[in-house]
């Protein structure tokens, strides 16, 4: 499994994910699931998840163009750009689908891209396995792909676009992602973290967690604290008296 | 949908379920899914989650048997209070399966069972839809039935057995279901939440929360600030100077 999610804010995104692919219980690996794409007057981070094969090839192929001075890196707007993924991810099914489905093997990939071009503000697409884009808006200002639920309630009560700024929104990135690991095995460390401030147009800032970092550490402990904490503040619950007999 | 949860201390269960069922986004109701079955010397809660039909004639049957002495009423440990009600969803099992998938509706229903009989301590048990239980235990104090992921990163961070005092638990169970709420619009209100103290035999507590319930909404205004407060207050994360062209 997976866990990767992206923020948008006024300030620009935060982008993370976790790095765990597993192929069975059996064999658990760590795999680079952010893939950063810049070039003048543009940057762009691309997270994946789903089949490794079918995500390695499309962003194999999206780095290619890439380099060639095509594909993202002429896409017009952002749009273009999510539309060039989609491209790419309808290729791959032109390629290896019939082949997978053959052994009951789904074609299964999910991802994220954000970022901005110059002319634009920042923004931040999902490309579903068929190919077709979404985005994030003002009142839905984050994407999730793969293991989305246990990390989604601290997103929904804390992410807002025109509030968060983007170091809170790092701190809600890494928390929303060390919940998930902590509650799925299949999510795990290193965690990559991202930003891309507006205006930019480069990666402005990148951090690798190990699941031993101190300061990852030290965010864990001091989080767990704060929410015991804050559990134990509430008001005691009043309980009426139960009815004869129960509710 | 449907998310009901248990939680198991020292001092006794918590138990709290939502209340929404929906048979496609045109047919919502309010319909509880808590049910007290109240003896001399025991006292049980059972949850229900999946099929209404099959939970209905469950719930009915057991209820049927009990009052009569026998069943709930009658069994001599909590593990055979399980297999009752195990035994309960084998029979329904017969009854209705052949005829629900005859048209692809799966036989689903998954079943709490909380409680004590004198001479015990309380326990805490899963049924599946196979009827086959499982328990809750010390190291893993809470079970969880229908849509469990959103609400379990504050029990993974909170519950413990040993530590965790019924007064606390009430809120993390509160806090984990609007929780829940919040972010799947299939769990609704209202929350029925239910204390079994140790030693009891009774329904200790008991509370209905309509989701329009004053101190429902306290409780959620001040969780929601206390949780961007502890988000603020995290140490600022450090990042390193990304690589030339990125990580």
């Amino acid at each position: 499994m997976t866990y990767c999610l992206g923020l948008l804010t006024h300030q620009g995104l935060v982008l993370a994910s976790d790095s765990r692919t597993n192929a069975g219980v059996d064999q658990v690996n760590v795999c680079r699931k952010m893939h950063p794409f810049v070039a003048d007057g543009r940057a762009f981070c691309l997270l994946t998840s789903g089949s490794l094969s079918i995500s390695q090839s499309v962003v194999t192929l999206l780095r290619r163009d890439s380099d060639a001075g095509s594909g993202l890196a002429a896409a017009p707007t952002l749009y273009d750009a999510a539309r060039v993924v989609g491209d790419q991810v309808r290729r791959l099914s032109a390629l290896d689908r019939d082949h997978l489905e053959r052994d009951q093997i789904p074609f299964n990939i999910n991802l994220l891209l954000g970022g901005q071009i110059r002319g634009e503000p920042p923004g931040l697409y999902l490309i579903y396995p068929q190919g077709n884009p979404i985005r994030a808006t003002e009142d839905s200002p984050y994407l999730q792909i793969g293991e989305a639920k246990y990390g989604r309630p601290i997103l929904d009560r804390g992410i807002r676009f025109h509030l968060t700024t983007l170091e809170e929104a790092t701190k809600y990135a890494l928390i929303s992602i060390d919940s998930t690991m902590r509650s799925n095995v299949s999510v795990g460390p290193p965690i990559d973290l991202m930003v891309i401030k507006a205006g930019d147009f480069r990666v402005s800032r990148y951090r690798r967690f190990t699941d031993k970092d101190p300061d990852l550490q030290r965010i864990r402990f001091q989080w767990e604290h704060a929410l015991r904490k804050a559990v134990l503040e509430l008001p005691d619950v009043a309980f009426e008296e139960p009815p004869e007999g129960g509710p």
